[in-house]
C-alpha cells in the first residue's frame, strides 16, 4: 500500500501532459470540491500544463458545506489558476420542484450528473479536456455515480487507492486542512463516505489489494485476520458494481460489432 | 445492408428480456422523441418485457418541434405504455442564463445530457433498466453526445445501421409519420442529422460497411465508385471519435488496473 510517491508523482505529470497534448489540447478542467481527490488532480494538471492551462470549476449546491467551498477556494488561491464558481442550486431545484423525491441518494445522484454536464460543456467551450478523479477504491466498489463524477476523458487517479492518495497529497503539498477532513461526497449535511458505506478506507483498500492485486480469495483474506463478514461485503459491492466499470452493453448482429469487435486505441486517429 | 428483420427482431427482443431479467430488473425505460431509433427500441422493448413493464419518458425543451412530441405522443398510445412528459425547458434555462453561450451544439449537448440525467434518475426511481438508442452509424460516426444520448444501460441498435434501423421499423409496424420524416436529433428548429453532417445515410452507411465490415482500405472504397472526398471525411470521422466509444482513460500505476487488467463480464456478479 506504500507508494513512492515521488515516482507516482512524475508518472502522473506525464500522463496528464501527453494525454492531453497528443489530442492537440493544451487545457485541462476539473472540479473542485474541496475535498482530496479533486485538489491532488488539480496539483498534478497544475504541474504537468501549468496553472494558467488549468481551469477550477467550484460546482456547490445550497446544501453543500461550506468549509468544502472555501477549501477549494483555498486551493484555486494556492495554485494560482483559473477558475469560475457555478451554483447549481437553480438547475437542481427546478427539476425537483416537479419532480419531487425524499430519496437523498437520487438527489445527490442528480447533482453529480449536472456538474458533469457543466464539466463537459465548459470543456467545449474552453477546450479543455474533463480530468475525473475517482480513486482506485471508489472504482472497484463502485462508490461514484455511473455518468456522473465517473465520467471525464481521463482518470489520473483510478489505479490508486484512497490511502495512497493520501500519500500523494502529503508528497504535493496539499493542504492540512484537506488532508485531515474524514472523505465525503457532500452529497447531504454530515454524510461521510465511510459512514455511508459502513466501512473505513484504510481496512477497505487493504482486503481490496489482497483480493484484486494479490488475486487472493475472500477465504485468503479472511485467514490474514479481516472479518469474514466484510471481506464478503466487498466481494459483493465489486461484483454488482461491475457495470458502472463497463460501457453501453450492444447486442452483437455483425461480423464486426463496436466496442467488441471494432477496436482501436483511443488515440489512433492522432 | 439488407436485414432479415424478423429473425433481428426476435434477437433483439431476446437480448432486451435477457438483459434485464438477469439482472434482478423486470422494467425498461427510454427517452422517446419522436424519431426513428427510439421508437423501434419502445417496440422491441414492449415485446420484450410487456407493455406494462416499458416506462416512455417524452423529454421536450420549449424549441423542440411540436411534431416530433405528437409522434412520440402516438408511440405511446398505440404502444399503450405508462409514460411521464417532463418540460426540460426550466433547468436547461436556469444554466444557460447564467451561463450564456452562443454555440447552439454546445446547446443541444447540454440538453442532451440533461435528457440522460432524468432518465438515469427515472431508472432509480423505477427500478428500470435505461435502454440507448444510439445506432451503429452514429457510433461509428461519433454522431451523439458523449455522457449524454450515447449513455445507457443497455443498446439494442448499436450494431445495426441506420438504413436497417429502417428496415426493422417497418417489419415492426412503426407508423409512417415516423419512418418518413427526415432523421434529426431536434437540437435546433429545422436541423437535420444529414444537412449537419453533410453527408446522407444512404451513402455514409455503405461506406461504412465496406470500411468497418469488409474491412477495405479508403482507397479501395473509392474505386468501388464512391466520391474519395467522402471516404475520407467518413474515415476521419470514425477515427476522431474513438475516445467517445471508449471509457475514461485509466494512468496504469499498479500490476492490475480497472478497465485494463481487472476485466470481467457485466454479468459477473449475477
Amino acid at each position: 500500500m506504500k507508494i513512492n510517491a515521488e515516482l507516482v508523482e512524475k508518472t502522473l505529470v506525464l500522463f496528464l501532459r501527453e494525454e492531453i497534448h497528443k489530442f492537440g489540447f493544451q487545457k485541462g478542467i476539473l472540479g473542485l470540491s474541496g475535498g482530496l481527490d479533486s485538489a491532488v488532480v488539480a496539483y498534478l494538471a497544475a504541474k504537468a500544463l501549468g496553472p494558467e492551462n488549468l481551469l477550477l470549476l467550484l460546482l456547490p449546491y445550497q446544501s453543500s458545506d461550506r468549509n468544502n467551498l472555501e477549501d477549494a477556494r483555498d486551493v484555486v488561491l494556492r495554485l494560482k489558476t483559473p477558475s469560475y464558481e457555478i451554483d447549481v442550486t437553480p438547475q437542481i431545484d427546478a427539476y425537483f420542484s416537479a419532480n419531487p423525491t425524499d430519496d437523498r441518494l437520487a438527489f445527490g445522484n442528480k447533482i453529480a450528473r449536472e456538474r458533469m454536464s457543466i464539466l463537459f460543456d465548459f470543456s467545449q467551450r474552453e477546450k479543455a479536456m474533463v480530468l475525473g478523479t475517482s480513486n482506485k477504491t471508489e472504482l472497484l466498489l463502485g462508490y461514484g455515480t455511473w455518468y456522473g463524477d465517473m465520467a471525464s476523458s481521463l482518470n489520473p487517479l483510478g489505479d490508486l487507492y484512497k490511502t495512497q492518495v493520501f500519500q500523494l497529497a502529503e508528497a504535493l503539498g496539499v493542504s492540512e486542512a484537506v488532508r485531515a477532513k474524514a472523505p465525503s461526497a457532500d452529497l447531504w449535511p454530515g454524510q461521510t463516505d465511510e459512514g455511508e458505506m459502513g466501512l473505513t478506507y484504510a481496512e477497505a483498500d487493504k482486503i481490496l489489494y489482497l483480493l484484486v492485486d494479490r488475486r487472493m480469495t475472500p477465504e485468503e483474506v479472511a485467514e490474514e485476520g479481516y472479518p469474514s463478514s466484510l471481506v464478503q461485503k466487498i466481494c459483493a459491492m465489486v461484483k454488482r458494481n461491475q457495470f458502472k466499470r463497463q460501457l453501453p452493453v450492444i447486442a452483437k448482429l455483425s461480423h464486426r460489432t463496436v466496442e467488441k469487435d471494432f477496436l482501436y486505441p483511443r488515440d489512433w486517429g492522432v
